[in-house]
């Protein structure tokens, strides 16, 4: 799409680690400002980076429908956004990272309703993944449809794991690494279209700060036994000082893999295989990256009339970037 | 989108390596067929592997255009297509693999008013560079706008290359392969946005049958100091026999890398980074299945009243993979 002289005006719904990215982001974007934050919260707790953006209530959205362009909600899928996200969209351009897979069609039909009766356009399950894995997952079945794909996750903190051994009985801190299993990722290297158990792809390594006098032992059979989130894995678990804690283990690197690998032309007798990675410093930021660069998009379908919600699968990439076509035909192709 | 029940029929105008790929890949998209074959040779020296086909010679096209829903064009960049797209796209809507990076926007413009004229549409410059790489490039810009990207390519096959040392006096058969060099790699996987020279990023290696009686050494040499095509790179040259050569050296393998690099948050402190790669046994056969892959999104853009040339840039996804957006949002997102 055409660079705009005049920019993009953003505003955020939720001051959070996603939304301190955004607002990061956009710095990064010249085509792009950010104009308020909306919050749960008091808004005279909260301080933005950037000069002269205003901090408001949530209920105050109503009144500002005029001066932004899109909405970046930046809350989490578990509680705020099923909510948010129909509350917005009837007012907003917005982008959300929903990433609940499970209840993604019933989320796209409720956001979708708001959008279509408000005119407005909703990027909705932007980031890495959903977002740019699913990507790549449609690009893999389309290019080498006779094949099998793949997605491993880590290494990283999975907040939802960590989340869960908190909960356990004499645990003050924990942080819970996903790790891929190399031998996994070096069978699916090697073109075999392996079949993989849960147990085989991925391992869970946590590091957990106990309260004092509490049973280790108990902890570590606890988590290690907890449905879902650990007993189908390899799970290590380490008890750590609250120094340590502190000094390694606040921080939310990420990372994953998406691969194709299939077969292609006479008899299959051709090995093919596609993959994608990202190794990430900061998760969170990544995210907000991705959701800035969608919100480009959600402005520019806006301009041209479109409505409704809409994944990263209705987009092309030519309204996600910030160049021209032209200019991306003579030197991005 | 949607499955349809009738399928999509293509034809393919030159037989080639690439248009051999497409036959094969047609065959592993249940919602398409294969019709016809167009060529510049005699019809009757080819025989599809696909019963029923017909094999007609290129001036008869204008006659089929009623039986054809998307025209895959196979044929060379360097002579064919400048001169047959804009023909086929005048007639039909049309995919093309054309790689001639320079010239893209010309051949764009040339395309372009013919399929608009027809009201059909034309898909240029598929595969996977340009294609699933061009892709790439611009999803890692957009994502992570304060940074660098470099592309590789290899290990694998230059066709342009090997022609150009059997150009040489007394070089009887040759074949050139591309290595990205693996410290190059490997400082960009540290995020370190090193500044690479042509040396720096690929080696040469080329593997020479010369004739009886040729002067090994002036082969070595001309080879070498060739401008443009290797005096700018570390190029090794084997002398081999013609049993060897024949017995290792006849396959089509490639691949290559796309990187993104850069740095988000306050003071750039968080390093993200996106790596992308192909690994293939069949340079032409991949490269065929991704034009399969926009031979789809040229007809559903067809059916949706769109004309003209577009690239990959201007085409979401969802008018790529073969299932309807429904299925895309529950099982892929």
């Amino acid at each position: 799409m055409e660079n705009k002289e005049r920019k993009i005006k953003l505003a955020i719904a939720g001051y959070g680690n996603v939304g301190r990215g955004v607002e990061y982001a956009v710095s990064q974007n010249k085509d792009m400002e950010l104009t308020a934050v909306f919050t749960r919260r008091n808004p005279e707790e909260i301080t933005p980076v950037t000069q002269g953006v205003k901090v408001y209530k949530i209920e105050e959205a109503e009144h500002h429908a005029n001066d932004i362009d899109v909405m970046m909600l930046c809350g989490g899928s578990a509680t705020d956004l099923m909510e948010q996200a129909p509350y917005f969209a009837a007012m907003y351009n917005c982008v959300d990272s929903f990433d609940t897979h499970a209840r993604i069609p019933e989320y796209f039909a409720a956001v979708d309703a708001k959008a279509q009766k408000a005119k407005k356009v909703s990027v909705i399950s932007t980031g890495w993944d959903p977002g740019l894995f699913s990507l790549l997952r449609v690009l893999g079945m389309s290019c080498i449809p006779n094949g099998c794909d793949y997605s491993f996750w880590g290494k990283g903190v999975s907040q939802g794991h960590s989340d869960a051994i908190r909960r356990v009985q004499g645990v003050k801190h924990a942080v819970q690494y996903t790790i891929p299993v190399e031998q996994a990722l070096a069978e699916v290297r090697k073109g075999n279209n392996p079949t993989l158990t849960t147990r085989q792809k991925h391992l869970r390594e946590c590091f957990v700060v106990a309260q004092p006098n509490a049973d280790l032992n108990s902890i570590e059979q606890e988590i290690k036994s907890m449905p879902n989130y650990f007993c189908d894995y390899d799970t290590t678990v380490h008890f750590i000082s609250e120094e340590e804690f502190k000094a390694n283990h606040t921080k939310m690197p990420h990372g994953g893999f998406v691969f194709r690998t299939g077969t292609t032309g006479k008899d299959d007798m051709h090995q093919q295989r596609m993959e994608f990675s990202v190794q990430l410093d900061s998760n969170p930021e990544f995210t907000a990256n991705i959701m800035v660069a969608y919100a480009r998009a959600a402005y520019n379908l806006h301009l041209k009339g479109e409505m409704g919600a809409k994944t990263v699968f209705d987009i092309p990439f030519s309204m996600v970037a910030a160049v021209s076509n032209e200019e991306l035909r003579r030197t991005m192709l």
